[in-house]
């Protein structure tokens, strides 16, 4: 339940504002050399503070690795293990969200599963746990990267602005021209105003992130309960406020003919291509030599800066004030985490 | 990755046209008498020729039920195997397909990973293995019936139709109110239209199937890797032509503010719901209580009665004639396969 | 819980005196052409009636098989499902064992697990379910073969007459001799009047069966938890009325020094062997090249011709007369099958 | 591949002499109150220096619990993370080792998997990972004795003295008496004297470790594949230099006629026994009140005081002097290690 993966399988702990949060990466190749400046990079991606549009709290997230590394930094192929110390939580104040369940947070959730909850900071239902993916799938990223294999994600749409789905259709329909992410300046700015006006009337607003993988060969996956696209559906949607997943041109597929939609075979130096790629680079749950993207997308963030209705964990009716410093669109913070899961399931299926 | 289920274990086995398609159901409770009356209905729906909207090909899908059972049909706890026959398969002729690669199918993929495949009607690739899944999840959904878990299934989108995003969002801003998924007579009337002139042009059609789970008591489902509704999302994106997924109001809260979406905790004689249920009965991973709901996008058939391009298994162009009696909207016969799959992965959970 | 392996998955099902048993070969590596002869050599040598020492009933194992193999028995790396009928169980009386408990079986231990039981010769518990193991196993076995593996086994004690720790210490010590498991003509002869002398008292007798794995290339295995010697113990352990199991000198290592039973290294023409082979070709749960042996320990079936005290259902005493045709010694019938699952749990090792 | 269990899960990490071990420990039941001084206690007994019979290395076991628990040390239901630092061990000349390999040490074979190896200690390989499972396990058997489950574990052969097999037919004759794994005083000292005996010379002797698990309920275990014995077989032959394993009479079961073995039922106020207890408390794979018992087997230490002939990593002759401080019989430190794996399936199973 704490454990991804079949073949490279990460098996995380840690809560929020506990000692630390860390994990162990099993069945990682050994012999090859990690790059922790790459490394550190991405994960500083998903920190706080790392953009006017996230949350402002400071954490200074260096993993120490404790195995599975020759001291040159060489994988062993016995397990990785790692930890993430957290940092001063113990002057914060809890005493407003102790017994008090918060609106489309895991409070209540938690407290019926387990009898008792971490309330400080949100425990292990926070997405400071998206820390450890990082870290987990930038070395997966690494080792990915040997086989050519380029992933990359975008925030493409927030609030009004919502970019995805017409990016999803160019992607299907010019998958031979040099495929990029890169969103038009323009919508770019919008979607910073949406999350700033979020953000200026203490509110947050969804998002969407998308994703490209290419240079994925053919042949992997499986045909029926496996299939690449559910394990990445699976896999986005462990997301925290993840809400929704499509692949391919997803539910606009729903609305469209099969004349409109048939990806249509050609060779070349027998080298097998399709004109166009509605399908998403995957067929029968497994890929097809052509580029994989999907659509990921995120709820608004429900702490925002109102007094709001609640019950207590006596269940009576009560007001809660939520207050901090928190991400107005959590999608932005996704962005790396959608990235870094992508990495471990490729990984995991190319082992 | 023919198996399905961690506690409650479903293996299935069976190409399309070979001697028989079956499977075995492993984990389920002892001391539970089977309704075989209520399976065949189960089964029925989801067979060829069941509507006018679906391939009039005739299968007489019966299973033979091999073991778990008592003479009177009452679950031993061991291991239930059953078959169900396939039928005169041998007189087609399959000459068309046994070395090209029809668009948008598994035949080139399957070739890609296994070197050979049986091109006799998609073999495993067909969506015939979807008899098994609703052979499983019927056993399965009687036995949650017992605690009151009541399922439905509905076609809510076909084509340029699509009724799912409003009754989402109906799911979620009345869920005090008894719920249906019964669609107003014009809108049924339009996704009817939609599906036969799709059929009358030799052409086929996507659509959307939107899935209720009511009583699912809280406290369900896991905190981090095997979210309740991840889980439930590889469940969905494993049916045949599924493109994408969402719970709750889905890609919709993407677009909104937090203070839009929240669903406020209210209780009554110490029985917790929320006001709203934007969330779709899930928060954290974890179930609160509240109805579930979720909509699944399928593509349309790839199959249609046109001439296609394409290249055979040498990699050289061709044209390929696609005939036979198919599906205009596999939408239709995927509404008893989502049902069946939700009783199977909330099965999995309780037990 | 009832599928073995994590490469090659295979899941049975049956009850001994149902309609039939059978299973599912999940992972089978596709292109592979099934010699249908040479498998059902193996289940015949399970078979009753095979000989003297073994019960006279008389079954019919072919098993059919129903998918997963195109119509030249080439695997098509799908699902290979398969059953096999039982025969001419209604006519016998169960009224005897309907509702009293049998020593040393598994009746009151799956009326406490389930609530009820298939009495009807064994149900689940029957060693019926072997022939299942038998089929998979021998498939596994002629994929193990093209890689030069050689798999024997061989009844090598009987109640008193015990010659496997000869036999292990003859492997330890001459490992550069041309290995065979057979026993001298005299010891046979004892293992057989062993047999056939507990038969004529209506008793049954307790065997030990060896096997040698040849040919299994070094660094398979794992080191921590899923060692190979560890996963071969497990999958023996598994084989009904298995009491215990040694690889290498075993129990005998424990009685010795280690200066006795150190297995030098040295290498000739870049090829690594040891001297002795007191290891068992295992060292830190992965090969080294060396072959491998191990025992097994059978309890002597509890089935004697004789009056015995028990309890019924109710927790009364009661008398219970054991009649029936049985085997003498389960030992000689689990030969074939400790060689199946060896082949199985190395395929899995090796795909 | 380092995780343990199925619904207690343990993965663990860390070489011999690298930063740290560890492990994650997922599933543990929420709401209960760890006992730090008894876990203490438990892992006090597995290390050096904790007898005159083991090795003088003076090591520092003091887990730091990570996450997973309340500051008060109640269980939270999330995964408990630990890890224990290792300590002095760059001062330690390698060197002799690097490049050579040891006899029947794990050296060889992880550079045939791996293609390298950490060389310092063992890396992986060392029994310094069964602190892992001790922490693992005391924790384990504290939530089962709650159940009133008690477990016990006792040195009971050392060389040419084995008392083992006496012990388990006592346990099998007298199964009403108040049972224990004491051995006789004259017993003890002669094990004593073994293992002082092949110290003084340089030398290493192998020996049995015998476990008793009492008052387990009836009806735990699996009937097929994992059959309860199947599970503690696999668990304890995972222990380092493990080499049998046998449960109830094992063996001896092999050497005896049926009548001699029957466990005859009697019930007692509607309590079912059985007046001997030759199936060690588990029948067809299911425990049945009885208590349960079984032996280790465990070779001797491979590294003695001597200069041995081997080969390097080049495949060269060469001659190894090994040294350091080392135990003179495994079997000693393992008697907590049987305890605690012990622990870790019955709680597994019950949970």
């Amino acid at each position: 339940m704490n454990t991804f993966g079949k073949n490279l399988r990460v098996t995380t702990f840690g809560e929020s504002h506990g000692v630390a949060i860390g994990g162990v990466i099993d069945g990682f190749p050994s012999g090859f050399k990690i790059n922790f400046e790459e490394l550190q990079k991405e994960i500083d991606k998903r920190s706080p503070g790392s953009s006017q549009l996230v949350s402002q709290r400071k954490e200074s997230d260096k993993p120490e690795f404790l195995s599975g590394l020759t001291e040159d930094g060489i994988t062993l192929g016995s397990p990785i293990g790692f930890i993430i110390r957290n940092s001063d939580h113990r002057s914060t104040d809890y005493s407003e969200v102790a017994h008090k369940y918060r609106p489309n947070h895991a409070d209540y959730t938690y407290d019926l599963k387990y009898g008792l909850r971490d309330y400080r900071g949100g425990g292990r239902a926070s997405a400071r746990e998206t820390a450890n993916w990082v870290v987990a799938g930038a070395l997966a990223y690494q080792w990915l990267q040997q086989f050519g294999i380029i992933i990359s994600a975008e925030l493409t749409g927030a609030g009004n602005i919502d970019f995805s789905q017409k990016l999803s259709m160019d992607l299907a329909e010019k998958p031979s021209e040099a495929l990029s992410l890169e969103l038009p300046d323009e919508i770019k700015e919008k979607i910073s105003e949406e999350i700033s006006s979020a953000k200026n009337s203490g509110d947050s607003v969804g998002g969407t992130v998308t994703c490209l993988i290419q240079n994925v060969p053919g042949g992997i996956g499986n045909p029926v309960f496996d299939k690449l696209h559910a394990d990445i559906a699976k896999t986005m949607m462990s997301i925290n406020a993840a809400k929704g997943f499509e692949y391919g041109i997803g539910f606009s597929a729903s609305r469209l003919r099969g004349s409109e939609v048939l990806d249509i075979f050609t060779s070349l130096d027998k080298k097998v291509v399709t004109k166009t790629n509605y399908s998403g680079g995957i067929q029968g749950g497994i890929s097809n030599g052509m580029p994989i993207y999907f659509n990921v997308a995120f709820k608004p963030t429900p702490t925002i800066m109102r007094n709001v209705e609640t019950i207590n964990d006596e269940y009576d009716s009560t007001v809660l004030q939520m207050k901090g410093r928190h991400d107005p669109c959590v999608a932005v913070r996704a962005v790396p985490v959608v990235k870094a899961l992508a990495a471990l399931v490729m990984a995991d299926f190319l082992l």
